[in-house]
């Protein structure tokens, strides 16, 4: 257990809240695993600190970038990719087994039985089920796996100009071969789905244990109003409506009891 | 071969076109199995008979009604209780194994495969991908099973108001049993799904076998101009957008070539 790993990544101090808030909740579960967060150059100094005081390694990436347009534009996503830097993951050979998480997912309770899966374990995308998401994930590390990807990449590029595009038709046996690589939903609860069908929800809602907040606003969009307890901005978007309230008061009564603390520690007086 | 059949339900006149144009399809499409039409009460006599010259049976059966208004409202869709009817397709016991699609379905490709596949099959449901979506599955008929399904009815109820949520939690080791019973998406390709991951369906929508219509708004409630080959009314509602135009105009070209033909037939100058 000491050979294996959460990972995550953040190319942005944005996206380090979200790791932080991620760690910090396989902190509060109690998880015997390692965390792993892979860092891009960008990430500023006094936040790789912050990241340092949650997790057990920091690691500096370099950012790879699909600068794909065209198919990112299809997803109205133009930001997506840099999210090919996730393959780095697949270098941390220090360990046996991980699993990826993607810095805007948090846990509600310990999912360290994740670590009894197979390489390439995932669960259903809801926009096209047949492919998994990637925002959570089983893999083994391994540099010649990291490398097949990367060719893989250069060849064939990726169908959605992200890392769930490239992962996909890599792992291409996911949706036919073995029902043990598929993940409950509930590992890997998009906020979309809470509404695209919820009475599904309703029923099968209570037993989540991870939530992502997948989508174009993230939680760190949005601003909390710590003295009253709520998040604002809230029905500005209506992407934001996409984003479950409950989970997202969560999201920020972490962040900002645990997190914030942490940020304010490293920066000092230097605003942030 | 001659003991399998295709089944679908209509319960009113509108779900009947489209059972009409689902039973043309496959017939197009040179299947070697039996067409069944269940249809409710209030399906009018002419309709009945252009079902007939396009089915092998039409076989009458009784209204069942959730009229669980509660569950049902969850999902905006107040008139999807009495698609318990579907239930009834389990007493179809002179055949060994049935595939069940919805009357807002359409293949595009002879799917006759489907019946290599044992019960119960089908494919994930975009909304939560845990749940198989109940518009294509695969099932044997048996007086049994209808029973405990009708019983598991009165029992637990279904948790959406429809036979979707039924089915899932009868069915409830689906997500994680048999890979096998996992039918490919494209054997059930919502149109829904495919603005909500746009480059998956680039990546892999060229194959699909089986367009589902999934939501409220049908073909049928469209208008169509057979002079100019277009679908009309096809930007007033955002809910319209959610239907692909090209299998759109597919459906309608299907219709009003080989199904109005039909009706009009039967109907002669009475108006429908
Ligand atoms: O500018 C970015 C965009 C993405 N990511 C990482 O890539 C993951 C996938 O991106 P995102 O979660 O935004 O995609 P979505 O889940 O919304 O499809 C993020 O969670 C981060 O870990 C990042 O570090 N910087
Ligand atoms: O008033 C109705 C509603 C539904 N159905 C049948 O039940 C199926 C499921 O309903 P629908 O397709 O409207 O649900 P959706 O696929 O949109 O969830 C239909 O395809 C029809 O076969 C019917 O006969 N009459
Ligand atoms: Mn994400
Ligand atoms: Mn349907």
């Amino acid at each position: 257990q000491a050979d294996e790993a959460f990972v995550t990544l953040a190319t942005n101090d944005s996206y380090a809240k979200g790791a932080m808030v991620l760690g910090q909740s396989l902190r509060n579960h109690n998880t015997t695993r390692k965390l792993v967060a892979l860092v891009g150059p960008h990430v500023a100094e006094p936040c790789r600190d912050a990241l340092q005081s949650i997790f057990d390694e920091v690691r500096l990436v370099d950012i790879m970038d699909s600068g794909d347009t065209a198919h990112l534009t299809l997803m109205k996503r133009p930001d997506l990719g840099v999210t090919l830097t996730k393959l780095h993951c697949w270098t941390l050979t220090h360990y046996s087994k991980c699993v990826f998480m993607d810095a805007d997912t948090m846990v509600l309770s310990n999912v360290d039985e994740l670590f009894e899966r197979e390489e390439l374990s995932a669960a259903p995308d809801p926009g096209w089920p047949d492919c998994f998401n990637s925002g959570v994930f089983v893999f083994r590390p391994s540099n010649e796996t990291h490398e097949k990807l990367l060719e893989f990449c250069n060849e064939t590029g990726s169908f959605d100009g992200g890392d769930q595009g490239v992962l996909n038709s890599f792992f291409n046996t996911w949706a036919t071969a073995d029902i043990s690589k598929h993940l409950p939903f509930i590992y890997n609860l998009s906020t979309v789905s809470i509404y695209s069908y919820l009475p599904a929800f309703k029923q099968y809602g209570h037993d989540a244990k991870v939530v992502h907040f997948l989508g174009k606003v993230k939680p760190w969009n949005l601003a909390y109003d710590a003295q009253r307890g709520e998040v604002k901005g809230h029905s500005s978007s209506p992407d934001v409506y996409q984003l479950h309230p409950d989970y997202l008061l969560m999201w920020w009564q972490l962040y900002s009891k645990e997190v914030l603390p942490l940020l304010q520690r490293a920066y000092g007086d230097t605003p942030f």
